[in-house]
């Protein structure tokens, strides 16, 4: 029932890890904007498995279709249907889980719920079904770049921290390139930071362990005025958006859970007339005050649980309720956060159109 | 444009610091439900200023009536409006707002966003407005605790942190009771612990500073099954509801940021067969997998600021771009933890109502 | 559950017959529009009880109060809230109907579902709940009128038939003035029509006995492009609206149920250059071609059934299930239809501003 | 934006008539419903083109797949994705409608408002896009079926009205079987009366001209209760529901527009003790009081207008908005009534479904 997201901009995904095909449906993506399957395959391409020696080995080329909303190059207002076959199924590699629960997997919780799953490498629950936010997510970017000023908005998301291994602090004042971020596979711009990184996933794999992360997320360039309040905040979107992501257990925005060890008066961000716009002499509040962007960086951060699963034999019980012990399998990612960067700039793509959408329609309906 | 909150129980808040006054319709409360502006008006009280002397002095009795939807003791299954009458404005208090953005405060992003606001107490961006939210979540507390069988749910949340003085690890470790949390109008469960953070916001206050804090909330006896993924996963529309609030910054499920230190086989909750039931050994979870709830205890963590409003000059700008110094004034809230703890809860319980009414409309509907 | 109505232009309406208050939280509506208390007392007083004496006695001023979302005489984009006070309540006249079901009421329905019911008046099921639409339609009325080019929208609804009694065909081609309108209390702008209609009304009521009829509703000026496709077409927008209001039968746009008897050689509206624009050469498909708006003239009629409360003896039964007779008592309209002439206005008010809104924030957003 | 159709049962349609695929994402199904395409592919096949000697002759398969949310034969509560390749495209038919506006079509509106598109066969606005919807609608025809007391709920719709070719009045005063229904192509349930329109027909089409007529669906066996006023009223959504397919001018429940021809004392329904139940001696409610069922069968009745693609030369402009010629191409149904009568059925399948749904979430959420 919540496989829905967006008030405008909005997309409904769809699909199993080992069933026929995942995908995704938009509705209300406005018309004209030029968009080509290349240009969403090179989003999806970013998050496919088997991408570099860190990640799952899922042999998935993850090659998108387009099936409506596009003509001639250009989408026509209509819906966008996107899908994409799933191919190196291998759902024999699953058949234990049938009848176990997989520690800290959605299988408890979905059988309860639903009274049935489909076990086949999760099912719903598995990261698979982030391939239709990916996709509709790659024509959320594209618009966001097109719908303002040329050139301003730029986005970017990187991994801060695995494990305990973190960037060291003020390693990333400056607005990280993208090719700084996708110059590793772990994506993390920090090119020392980066290697011991990777050097941790790949111990931790060798042990049949499993770490996680956290992922930092920037937006410059965006206007001031975006966020609903009081419920639509743009950061209560966010962190919905980010929550909303497997394996995601926190969200912070600016200063986060960091800031609460300041006075309000080493907290404040005052305001300065700087080259004759009003800015903030520090970002603390992240962009954001009372809900609305105020035209600063929008700095935000992810925590990323460890895989759940881990090829170590551990205690579980079956769905006769008897204790009993799994040995995990299946192909996976020992560190799912370098796969989570595009998902991250995904879902803040599809949260930032849609409140420029939303602002738009009450300052383009009456504007004395 | 984003005030509603809920699919299903569904509220509407609107109302400004210093308008006439504010209030909150709720529509999608179940019929037949007993409830009385009694029980409304407690939950009030906890939210209410002036309730001891770590709060702001604004004296409102925060009075509130019921104008619809309850006929003769018990809701009729049409919109219930709750209003509350602003009683000590003294918007005169707040003129030197009219001119000046106050740092860290929504002026100057609703300013941006609108063309337009009510200076007097940040209007609509205050967190008067939260006084909707209470009145509604003591409506949804009442059914939480009365649709679920009798004596299931149990709901409290609680200050873990003011500043940088924090319950000491394992201190709470039992559920605290509600006469605990209440003993102190700190609301901290833990006695020292509590006494100290007392000392710590008269210290900042006597300087005309402001604190921060966490809070921490937990549920148990919740039945396993709620929340409705991809989208709208239980900790997805937690984290929105509780980003939604004013001064929050961060959000945290079970394990949270600290849970990225963990490795997989660390992390991981085994389930086991205890009293014939299917439990997790722990509970780094946080009660909810894949974004279902799965019969632990619910527990999540948000972080607040220190608030905005200090009486110190602060260098800021005004409406003409130029540079000036604004003292703060007006009555405020040295550190605004204590009393957002029963918001805190009062959000919970939408969300946790929402998501029952969801799930039940899936079970009801069809189970064969 | 059903008490929220728009999706960017949204009210929540509430309130009861007999109950304390009614009114309307209006969320969405753009900042900065001048309004007054007084233009939209303006419009509840075309919707008034006791306004003429064709229509119900009861006696309320039906006075507005603003509570929030106004501030120095404009909008400021937060939710407007509006209060009607009830007055002249005599719930013990409704006393018979604790027990009974009135014949053809919402009596038997809301007990069945609800499992209680405000007896008083028919609590929320009465008409009086649409004061909330028309207070937050006068609204929208004025902003629709204000948003587009200055004096190019009009509307204008009018009654074209009571019981059997229908304005002459082609008496009506020409746009009707609001004066002609409100020439007379039935709101036909036929004066020979009028007068026989108000005729009828008074003979019905004279036996104790009641008429229903027919609405005309049409706007000028409106731009083409309203509408969303493909369930959220213009008309389908409209056809809730109008069947969501009391009393209501049927809705039909341009050619309705008559057009099904013309060809389609006949029926098709030929396009044409008129004075550089492209337009119709005539307008049976009533100003909406595929769900949205052509830039004809927009032309739909509403079809009121008789009033259900008549002061005649009727059979019924009882809440015991068992055979009775009701006499019906109470302060009634004979002919509901003159009052729901503004409720109609309102409700398309309603619904073409959340269309201008839709439409602005795609072409606002993306406009290569 | 408005391809999103339903509140809990929700189900976003896409595709356009000469693209790759036309299908639908259904949300909100509740799981281990059992389903197999066949059973959509029989609801599909009494759309689908071809099917006789009065309806278009494109020939196409209009063959369902199921790419997700089904599993081992029944629904696993996750989305149901459902596809159906277009086959006999013939995009060179529609060359001429490129630069010219077919009268009473959709293309001057979709130009305008979109700025582009999709020219072949309509696009968006082809009645090929209720292809999704047929198939969505068998989903919740099944789940009405099965959701409610076994054998309960009957629902039947069938044509009273082809061009001014009626059934006879009480000709069908009995519930008419499916059998009887689709005993001739033209899905009227009384024989002479088919034989007639079936004549008229081919007679308009042997003109190159087309008809329209009217529809009349009813359901019996459904529980008192579904409905959620003001805004969600049954007849509201039906109307709603009805007015959103392609070529409907009108809607009318129970009495409809001919009610407005009788006195109060005429018109309403008496209640009665029936067999221990309370039933209404008349049913002019058409199943409806207060926008809530009442127990009675649901009865309403929908306008089409005749086709506007006609075989005839047309006066028009093209988008040079120069005056021109157009002469009418490709294939169509000279009266698309006969197909649709599976679209309504769907459509109030859909309707019903989610207001069940509705109902249920309040009833099962608390029930003292």
């Amino acid at each position: 029932m919540g496989n829905v997201f967006g008030k405008l901009f909005r997309i409904s995904t769809w699909g199993e890890s080992h069933g026929a095909a995942v995908g995704v449906v938009i509705d209300g993506c406005p018309p004209r904007l030029p968009i080509t399957a290349a240009e969403i395959q090179a989003e999806l391409d970013r998050r496919r498995p088997g991408q570099s020696d860190i990640v799952t080995p899922r042999k998935e080329a993850d090659q998108v279709e387009i099936l409506s909303g596009v003509f001639e190059g250009v989408t026509t207002g209509t819906p966008i249907s996107m899908v994409v076959r799933n191919g190196d199924q291998r759902p024999g590699a699953y058949d234990e889980m049938k009848d176990k629960f997989r520690p800290s997997h959605a299988d408890f919780t979905y059988q309860t719920k639903y009274g049935i799953r489909d076990h086949r490498g999760g099912g719903r629950s598995s990261a698979r079904e982030t391939i239709g936010r990916v996709a509709a997510g790659a024509i959320a970017k594209k618009l966001l770049a097109t719908a303002l000023p040329a050139g301003t908005v730029e986005m970017c998301a990187y991994i801060t921290r695995v494990h305990d291994i973190a960037v060291p602090a003020d390693a990333l004042t400056a607005f990280p390139t993208i090719e700084a971020i996708e110059a590793t596979p772990v994506r993390c711009p920090d090119p020392a930071t980066a290697a011991a990184m990777i050097e941790r996933i790949k111990a931790v794999r060798a042990d049949g362990d499993s770490v996680g992360g956290v992922i930092e997320c920037r937006v410059r360039g965006l206007p001031a005025g975006l966020g609903e309040p009081v419920f639509d905040r743009l950061e209560a979107d966010l962190a919905k958006a980010m929550l909303s992501l497997p394996a995601t257990k926190g969200f912070e925005v600016g200063s986060g859970f960091g800031g609460t060890l300041q006075k309000g008066s080493e907290h404040n961000d005052t305001f300065e007339n700087r080259d004759g716009a009003v800015r903030t002499s520090s970002n603390r509040s992240g962009g954001v005050q009372g809900g609305i962007s105020n035209g600063e960086e929008l700095v935000f951060r992810v925590a990323f649980k460890p895989t759940a699963t881990i090829l170590q034999p551990q205690a579980t019980v079956g769905k006769d309720g008897q204790p009993t012990e799994l040995m995990g399998r299946g192909r996976h990612d020992p560190c799912v956060v370098p796969r989570a960067v595009p998902i991250v700039e995904a879902m803040t793509a599809l949260v930032l159109v849609d409140h420029c959408m939303r602002q738009n329609a009450q300052s383009a309906t009456f504007n004395p």
